[in-house]
């Protein structure tokens, strides 16, 4: 249907990154922008990435193509490309979310109490290992101390992290950003135990609803380390308390 | 690096849908044996498709190119087509799972407790609506009655299925078919509401180990259903009681 794909010119700051690694949801943001460029609706509701190369910081093309502009959703495919070579390979769904919906059900969702933004620290931006996080100066994430032994060496053993999110200036989060927030926090295994980089190889976002304007509740949470692998699932709740996305990915650990 | 995607010839089965509309996991399945061939590891461990159009039963062609080709895992994009038009659009990692694996850490994953095969009645393969399920003639899905009020008409509102899955003729589950067993159950909003097809949008599956012989126990449960989407999860754990396999996708819902 396509003459097949528009290519963007894009840059990977190097202060969105761990050590010298761009965050994998801030790389999944920047193709939800191209998706919505590319498509016939302005709100990414559903991303998936595969994390084939880390890009360097600077310059990289982004190639989107549209697969099919529908009434209510388009799919868009999307790949980051440096030196000539995929650094990440993406399939995007975009729609219109109405500012008028409202949940018809959530029994499902998990409890997400936690402490008030003011209670909870500000993660020191430098990994125990003395790897710089720059990302943590540039986004304020705020765990809640019951659920972050890790900062004090102390992990839980439960795999869960709770806190809050910001963006730099107070900037409010919209359905792009919200591809980010999936990916801010650290890896929920670091409250088992710690271990060096959590490579992200996959990362699927789903954007469920327009958050409020303010920061944004998240719960990150690890379900199973097998073969040197784990899944963790984020949930994030706008300062309305509306549950408005979800991220699941699989990431590379070295644990076991 | 690659001349282009490799095309190979297949066919969808009409035995394997819901009315006249093929399952979507039979059709990441596909996808997945297409990608362990074309890669250089011979398991899929994460496997992503976006539904662009449903293909009718019959020939269609796989698209399938290698992104990158690495020593312990390959990334794969390969896509359905039929009538010249994009069916299915999906991005797999390949791997080769060790035999000799164990799981590291688990407290993350939810409780699975269910009757035992024997005393969970097997799905009567045709929807309230009338609509015939064929595929439920094929595989044996087996669901829990305590989990399962919907066959009763009368659905807990819990939104959680429980039961198992076997493949026709006893054949074993493999990486592959675990593709599909992430998708085999009912929607876990019929045991909120029933509503009529629930079509997936996408559905995201990690294989996490290599199966025991012998049928699978499956989880499956939704968690929030806004604006006409619901997210559903899944888990399936192996006849020696490990997790094999874990879905999530995003499927639209008229309900609300």
């Amino acid at each position: 249907m396509s003459g097949g794909p528009l290519r963007f010119a894009a840059s990977v700051h190097e202060e969105w990154t761990i050590g010298d690694k761009p965050n994998g949801g801030y790389l999944l943001a920047m193709l939800g922008r191209v998706a919505a460029a590319v498509g016939t609706h302005p709100h990414p509701i559903a991303a998936s990435a595969y994390y084939v190369r880390a890009p360097r910081p600077g310059r990289v093309a982004i190639d989107a193509e549209p697969l099919r502009k529908g009434r209510s959703a388009s799919q868009v495919r999307a790949r980051m490309i440096q030196d000539e070579q995929v650094c990440v390979e993406a399939i995007l769904i975009t729609s219109e979310l109405d500012p008028a919906a409202a949940p018809y059900w959530q029994a499902g969702l998990p409890d997400a109490d936690m402490r008030d933004c003011a209670d909870c620290p500000r993660l020191i931006p430098r990994l125990p290992s003395g790897v710089r996080v720059a990302i943590m100066e540039q986004v304020e994430v705020r765990l809640d101390p019951d659920w972050s032994g890790f900062t004090r060496g102390a992990p839980s053993g439960r795999g869960e992290l709770r806190g809050w999110l910001a963006l730099p200036g107070e900037k409010h989060f919209d359905p792009v950003s919200l591809l980010f927030a999936v990916d801010a926090f650290p890896p929920a295994t670091f409250e088992i135990e710690f271990s060096g980089w959590v490579p992200t190889l996959e990362l699927t976002a789903y954007v469920r609803a327009l958050p409020a304007p303010g920061p944004v509740r998240v719960l990150q949470r690890a379900e199973l380390i097998d073969s040197q692998r784990v899944d963790e699932s984020c949930y994030v709740w706008d300062s309305a308390g509306r549950l408005v996305a979800q991220g699941r990915q699989l990431a590379g650990v070295r644990l076991g």
